[in-house]
């Protein structure tokens, strides 16, 4: 296959970056398949696709590296990747020397609206998703559109579905965008794409100002999470995809919790199936109920589960675990 | 040997903590050797003594172990041991669900004066200590100075070079007061012991406090830590007797530089004397030098250093490391 070439703006800002420090570019090795590297081999470090790069074994790896090429306090970690590279490399950016800049190139829609921000780093541990990781802001993050436009087809339907938390939780104006151009949409329309990120970036960035450390409003943004998390492990979904069926999930518990007014739960599942999004839940199967107990949300037993009043607006209800699955599974 | 019973103060206070919250308790095994342990072997994880604990396989033991005991993030993990134990500690909970509590029993000087306070976790990586770590103030410390009775003495004999450092580079009277009951110290007088402890720790609280993050006044408590590191490192010296030479490397820079007069110099090493700390620095070897070239102070190959200017205060000043090894080796 013909290599493209590296997106220009990523590109201009990568160079900018290397030119003026020291940097160690770590890289997702599906880019290194699509698009010709502009960047000096020694100073990069491909690592397999998605989530198996989240381990201690990656880590080690890029810290041997950096190590080796004798970095100091003023060199920066460049990740050009999806969420799980930005997150790991975050992650190692935040314990070398108690904390280097990291530099997050997203390069997919997922990492774009949603995983590059907000100051998570994360890997996984045990089978557990993010169990271990911490709290370090970017140093920057370059976002670069051109890169969705080879993004496949699961990873792209991956993205939309943390489109969806934004636009069912927090934003109904969101959610008419989404719902009245989704044959755009689909057909990756970069502008309507452009307005889409923008709006879910700020809508993070507004959030996470007001509370770093998910003590209160953050947690709002875990919709379709707790269920979208298990889900993704137990039964191998994209993250998106997971999400969009825990949303699915929080909909049916507000709905029986007699909160979410019936209308507003069938605009959301109606919405959903235009995007060809799977509505029904899975069986809820003994591993997922383990994934759920070593949730990190989780606090003697209980859970700040995050429900839907209606389109646009979400609350924060703290419930016992076990009532959480009855009120969705019966 | 006969066990000794578990120092009173500190089995009242964690107990305490046992009682009302899930806590797993990781304990060096020379205290285990040393006293009757009196809590639940089921939430007890013994690491080896000193250095060798501080690996990412240690951080990954201990992971395991909470993860199988599904600790949420109420949960707490108390670190009995020095200072290598309290970092290990610290440095897990601080990555665990992205921050949990630590709580910190010092059981040696050394770890009583510095080690657990001022909210640094480290590891060791690649030979290189303390390169890998992040900031994360311990929950609590529980301070017993009936441990310091029962350690060894080339322990304690570390624990006394670091207390050098906080009377020679920050307080006169403390310094004053090590040079003239030098021999109630040395035979672990309580209540010196408990005027030294107080002093050293309220020194250290008051620079942490303006400057968390080492970014100007903290560093200097890094005094005698730069050589210091290299030669604990590549001798093998305990740290205190490390960082004994690293202040008498900084004092023979301060002296050559024209700033630390002869009388202070002398005052310095004659106190070293007195406690049959040596003065006479190491031969540098290429290894120490790789190790100085991986200090985490070192910018783009300059370091900000610490020097004296008389008995009592230090500064801080930006060298060449070529620069300092000149002004020190000759």
């Amino acid at each position: 296959m013909k290599l493209l070439p590296f997106p220009h703006h990523a590109h201009t800002a990568i160079q900018e970056l290397i030119n003026t420090q020291r940097c160690v570019i770590i890289i997702d090795k599906n880019i290194t398949k699509c698009y010709h590297i502009p960047f000096d081999r020694e100073n990069l470090l491909i690592l397999p696709q998605g989530e198996c790069a989240k381990s201690f074994t990656t880590v080690k790896k890029i810290l041997k590296k950096i190590t080796r090429s004798q970095f100091d306090r003023s060199c920066s970690l460049i990740g050009i990747g999806g969420g799980a590279l930005c997150d790991t490399v975050g992650f190692t950016a935040s314990i070398y020397m108690r904390g280097i800049s990291a530099v997050y190139v997203p390069t997919t829609l997922l990492a774009q609206i949603d995983a590059a921000y907000g100051g998570k780093t994360a890997i996984n541990f045990m089978g557990i998703k993010n169990l271990v990781g911490t709290f370090h802001n970017p140093h920057k993050i370059i976002s670069d559109s051109a890169f969705i436009e080879s993004q496949n087809t699961r990873e792209y339907y991956s993205g939309l579905g943390e489109v969806l938390k934004y636009a069912i939780g927090f934003d109904s104006e969101l959610f008419s965008t989404v719902k009245n151009n989704y044959e755009s949409i689909i057909q990756r329309d970069t502008h309507v794409l452009d307005t889409i990120i923008t709006t879910c970036t700020s809508i993070k960035d507004s959030i996470v100002k007001h509370d770093m450390y998910d003590a209160h409003v953050r947690k709002k943004l875990n919709l379709g999470h707790t269920f979208g998390h298990a889900y993704e492990q137990a039964i191998h979904l994209s993250h998106g995809h997971a999400v969009a069926l825990g949303i699915v999930a929080s909909s049916i518990l507000s709905k029986n919790m007699g909160i979410l007014p019936a209308n507003d739960f069938f605009e959301i599942i109606n919405c959903m199936k235009l995007y060809g999004f799977n509505t029904s839940l899975p069986r809820l199967t003994k591993k997922m109920k383990t994934l759920l107990i070593h949730d990190k949300k989780i606090l003697n037993k209980t859970i700040d589960f995050i429900i839907i009043e209606k389109i646009g607006k979400t609350d924060i209800i703290n419930l016992e675990l076990t009532k959480v699955l009855e009120l969705v599974y019966g």
